[in-house]
């Protein structure tokens, strides 16, 4: 047969080229059954690759049935029908689809502003730290002490929570944490008391463990805690400072309530701080921690405030459950990257922490405003803006007769890509479509294009 | 009152180091009950710190009861007496006695050599990936597809195992993937086979999900797989490769037969390849799932071969797995750092993996020769060497009345670290006392002084 030409591209490797291009060939029609391939050698001359390169690509043919060695004969091509219909072929096609379509603004909440991003101070500390000698073996598995030190004073200076060395876990994802505290609670605690709506990615972790679920109703104006007599669970899981999605923050007399309510029936709140820095109209909130650590599992990520890639999150816990926890995980690696931790540390020692919060407060507080005025613009009354006080992302309330899906599924034609809010309402879903829109890593000018898209999707296509 | 005046060390935070020495102060009686402090803004004037450090140190204080704040009048000391015995005295005074023991040679396991380390290169590909757009948003939750390219590669090439990328899930540590991935298991196995003696960080993963644990007995020789017609679970935990603590391999016809045994029932092998690399007499082994992909779940990690503190590990689903698993863990975010899944896949795929494994190989194999001629030239007889021919330890049963406990503290007196292999065991505790030795960080003239103190520990003690 002929020899391949092609050209590789630096996207993948080499052998996976060779791979996908014969089999390419094959799907296509254009190598026969029985054809016989070009040998090893060949393809290493006339491709310039190693014949290792080639012989692993022909390997994953031969193991995926689409062609057979015959010894010193080479190699041959299978009958095609035999082959498939193979189960990955559905997925394949299925991601080439997603991809094709065009995404020009994804309003995606889960990511954060690269352009501010301190990547020098960071790369230059991370250079630092990998010399180390603690990098090169196992770590505390309860977290790097050094980090532990700086949360210590970064959570007394801008959480207001007073707390010791010994009672920082460090953890890889909030997630992560739950699941692993969940194996202690779930001793004392059958059930547990969730937002609804709120954090679906939370509510996992409970259910995971088979966790009874009950809920507390949250309304745009806040948390109904007065239905706290209704229900039999001693924890409950909740996001003070900046509740998911709603936005809205709990007073202070909430805040005592709530406490007042664990220290009663014998509890424990589970308070996730997720984003708590990132307060535009007032100083940030002194968390609910500051007011009652015995009664209080605090929960922080770095995940908003810093970078979602390293995996790093932590949890303060109250004294009565330190050691049950460390006993229960004596045995057991810490979770996240000792050289994040050791890198968050200097990062932290050096102020360049309380640099990178104010500087990225005033970007996010920036793109929220022009958010909120460019929504006002184009829509005026026909939508209700939510969670504009703080956060990474805001809600919108939109007056259709559009189901949510619809007004997703609108706005991608327009190439907007927004994200619903129903998956985190339970027992009550909301009358109207409330859709949400992270803004952290968007430029200004995709903020406004965004926007603009958006009511041509969603008002003049009526 | 005078001033403070002391030096700051470059190891600890400012705010830390004012804070300590107040503390100290008060510990000790130079400063008594009622006696004022210097203001806030005298103390950042002499120690040239800034008022807001001086001012976290002073709240800390606050915090833990030492000093008191009188508004404008300043700060005053608290009555010793009430101050304490706090909680966290005793800890720290532990902490300060298991620092002052000198260490000369740690025989750890949990390491690796920094020596030949490629720390350039490292730096070099982390610093190219933190610019990727992807780091700056939340990664695929089963792992970046970059990584996943590169190990489809890697495990055919090295372990002769074929795998699809979508069979592949990227998690933080094997203990984590185990934790995560029994949530799925225990649905249809509420028991699984141990290898007794065995790796114990395992075992509390099956125990943290209440899995009954029966054991399949392992001699110096190996597997003892007849006793598993006597078993009734039909999931078993194994290390094929290297069976830890042992360092024996299963042979081809045993690899079989644990196929054979899986298909019979039903079931499923989880196979911990947490070190196939570091063979040091023969190529390595095959992995167990290059047999039959679909009976086995496949356990690899980085923290050996590479680096622990990076935190990367994977495993490879069956087929029928994959989805159900999927599913499950939908909505978690992943737990491995992207920044070095990225640039762990650009290190593989410019052949540096290759290249690392090479070079760690040969400088591995010079420590065990040398340990192993150390040992040999010290003990003679007197003890026999285990598992000599891989991995990044060794076992030696020592011939003496001595307890294991013994051995350690004897050990210990002379300088020497040395890991016990009792917590290994399960059913079957070993005669004579098997001593873990680690040797993969310490140096050559390390190793052989930390023989020649152990035989002084161990003999002449006597």
């Amino acid at each position: 047969m002929e020899d391949f030409i092609f050209l590789f591209t630096d996207e993948e490797a080499k052998y996976k080229q060779i791979y996908q291009q014969i089999k390419w060939l094959i799907e296509q029609g254009r190598l026969k059954t029985n054809d016989s391939l070009p040998s090893i050698r060949r393809i290493a001359e006339t491709l310039h690759v190693s014949r290792n390169t080639t012989l692993t690509a022909y390997e994953q043919l031969v193991a995926e049935g689409y062609i057979r060695g015959e010894g010193r004969k080479g190699y041959f091509v299978n009958e095609f029908e035999k082959v498939f219909l193979q189960e990955e072929q559905p997925s394949l096609t299925q991601k080439m689809k997603t991809n094709s379509r065009d995404v020009l603004i994804d309003f995606r909440a889960g990511a954060v502003d690269q352009q501010h991003f301190p990547l020098k101070i960071w790369r230059q500390m991370a250079n630092q730290v990998l010399p180390l000698q603690r990098c090169y073996e196992y770590g505390d598995p309860f977290g790097e002490p050094f980090l532990k030190e700086q949360l210590v004073h970064y959570l007394l200076q801008a959480r207001g929570v007073h707390v010791n060395e010994e009672d920082i876990i460090i953890g890889s994802s909030t997630q992560q944490m739950l699941i692993y505290l969940c194996f202690l609670l779930k001793q004392d605690f059958p059930s547990v008391i969730l937002e609804d709506p709120g954090y679906n990615g939370a509510r996992e972790a409970f259910k995971l463990h088979d966790f009874q679920i009950e809920t507390l109703p949250v309304s745009e104006n806040g948390a109904r805690l007065e239905h706290l007599k209704h229900l039999h669970s001693r924890l409950i899981y909740v996001t003070p400072s900046h509740h998911f999605p709603y936005g809205v923050s709990m007073s202070i007399q909430q805040r005592q309530a709530l406490i007042q309510w664990a220290k009663k029936v014998g509890g424990f709140i589970l308070e996730d701080d997720y984003d708590g820095e990132f307060r535009y109209t007032q100083q940030p909130f002194p968390a609910l921690a500051s007011l009652d650590k015995s009664r209080v599992i605090y929960l922080g990520t770095f995940s908003k405030s810093f970078l979602p890639a390293i995996r790093l999150s932590y949890m303060v816990l109250p004294r009565t459950l330190v050691q049950p926890y460390k006993e229960r995980f004596a045995h057991f690696e810490h979770n996240a990257s000792s050289l994040h931790q050791l890198t968050m540390a200097k990062f932290m020692e050096q102020g360049e922490w309380t640099r990178h919060i104010k500087r990225m407060r005033i970007t996010y507080k920036h793109k929220i405003n022009a958010l909120v005025a460019e929504l006002d613009k184009q829509f005026g009354e026909k939508i209700t803006i939510l969670g504009e006080q703080s956060g990474l992302y805001l809600l919108v309330k939109v007056q259709t007769q559009c189901s949510e899906e619809q007004l997703i599924q609108n706005a991608q034609h327009y190439g907007v890509k927004v994200y619903p809010t129903s998956p985190y309402f339970l027992q009550q879903p909301s009358s109207v479509p409330i859709i949400q829109l992270g803004f952290s890593k968007l430029k200004m000018e995709e903020i406004t294009l965004g926007v603009q898209l958006l009511r041509k999707a969603w008002i003049t296509e009526k």
